[in-house]
């Protein structure tokens, strides 16, 4: 009996994890359980050693092994230059188009009034402090379009004013985009930044 | 850089279960590696667990931890009836209904001539052997009504004649379901089977 009640702990587990449910959870484990020994020992032995080894980069808050991340600790990337970005899941995505060749800083989240989440919360006085101590010439703000979003850029834009540069992400449209199915503030945008050829 | 590789092939082996992808898979990892004390750890642990205790029931062929699975030990379920399904998913469906309360018997797929799945692929023989042995009045044939389901249930229904009695699920219109949605086949299944109220 018991053993039955692990497998239902399992899939109850397997369900509270982003973008499955009990039904897709059922079937992952199951499918789990009949490649045990190919997929299932390996695949839970992979997990204990990231949950035993994963932890934040003291310095921006990326996810890496040691103290400092491999960003962090890559004496290749590119000094002077921060992205700031909201979470480690907009790092990665940065690091997959392969053109930012700085370092990062990861906030943790917006700043947001309704949620009482204030600067302390994240980590923009260690961006401060960051900006002093690297002699940082350029911050990148990589910041989702949201409201909370711009409001969070624009608070870090005002800190950190007459110290570094500030930018951010252009707005316009997508690669691969057809006008028709845009909004029109992403029109608008673009327009608003159109450049001459 | 091997800690980062670490979370990598975890990746790589999450996008592989049935119903996520990259994109998912990574969305699951991050969210297990910011919840790493309180879920990843006893996800990790509950998998091994499972990984180490699962096996197929000797009997039926469901999965449990011992030998024999629950519903094999279980002296309250009927015996003298036995219900056939594909695969250990269809008996865990069977079961959410809570209707049945005889045991079961696990194909591990359906007969298919394009994939030259025969009866001995099947443990259609030890469905026969377990008829006799268990002095079964009744087997149920809850097959998908699929063409292969189809061709097995009468492959086995052949098989048993003389030696039980063979049911099978009904065909017609699903709860809930409205006419105008329904395929012509379950249309006319349902007309064919109608019923005088």
């Amino acid at each position: 009996m018991s053993g039955r009640q692990d497998i239902e702990d399992l899939i109850d587990m397997m369900a509270r994890l982003p973008g499955l449910g009990p039904r897709s959870a059922r079937r992952a484990v199951l499918h789990l359980i009949q490649k045990r020994g190919r997929l299932m020992a390996p695949l839970a032995q992979a997990m204990q050693n990231v949950a035993d080894s994963a932890r934040e980069c003291v310095r921006c808050g990326n996810i890496g092994t040691a103290d400092l991340c491999d960003i962090c600790a890559d004496e290749r990337r590119a000094t002077g230059e921060i992205c700031v970005v909201e979470d480690v899941s907009d790092l990665w995505a940065m690091e997959r188009s392969g053109v930012f060749r700085g370092r990062y800083h990861v906030l943790g989240g917006t700043l947001s009034a309704l949620d009482a989440v204030g600067p302390e919360e994240l980590r923009i006085p260690a961006l401060v402090q960051r900006v002093g101590d690297e002699q940082i010439g350029e911050v990148v703000l990589a910041l989702g379009a949201t409201v909370d979003g711009q409001t969070t850029a624009h608070y870090i834009a005002d800190e950190l004013s007459g110290r570094c540069k500030v930018t951010s992400l252009a707005q316009g449209v997508p690669v691969g985009g057809e006008l028709d199915y845009l909004d029109d503030g992403t029109i608008a945008a673009a327009l608003t930044a159109r450049k001459s050829l």
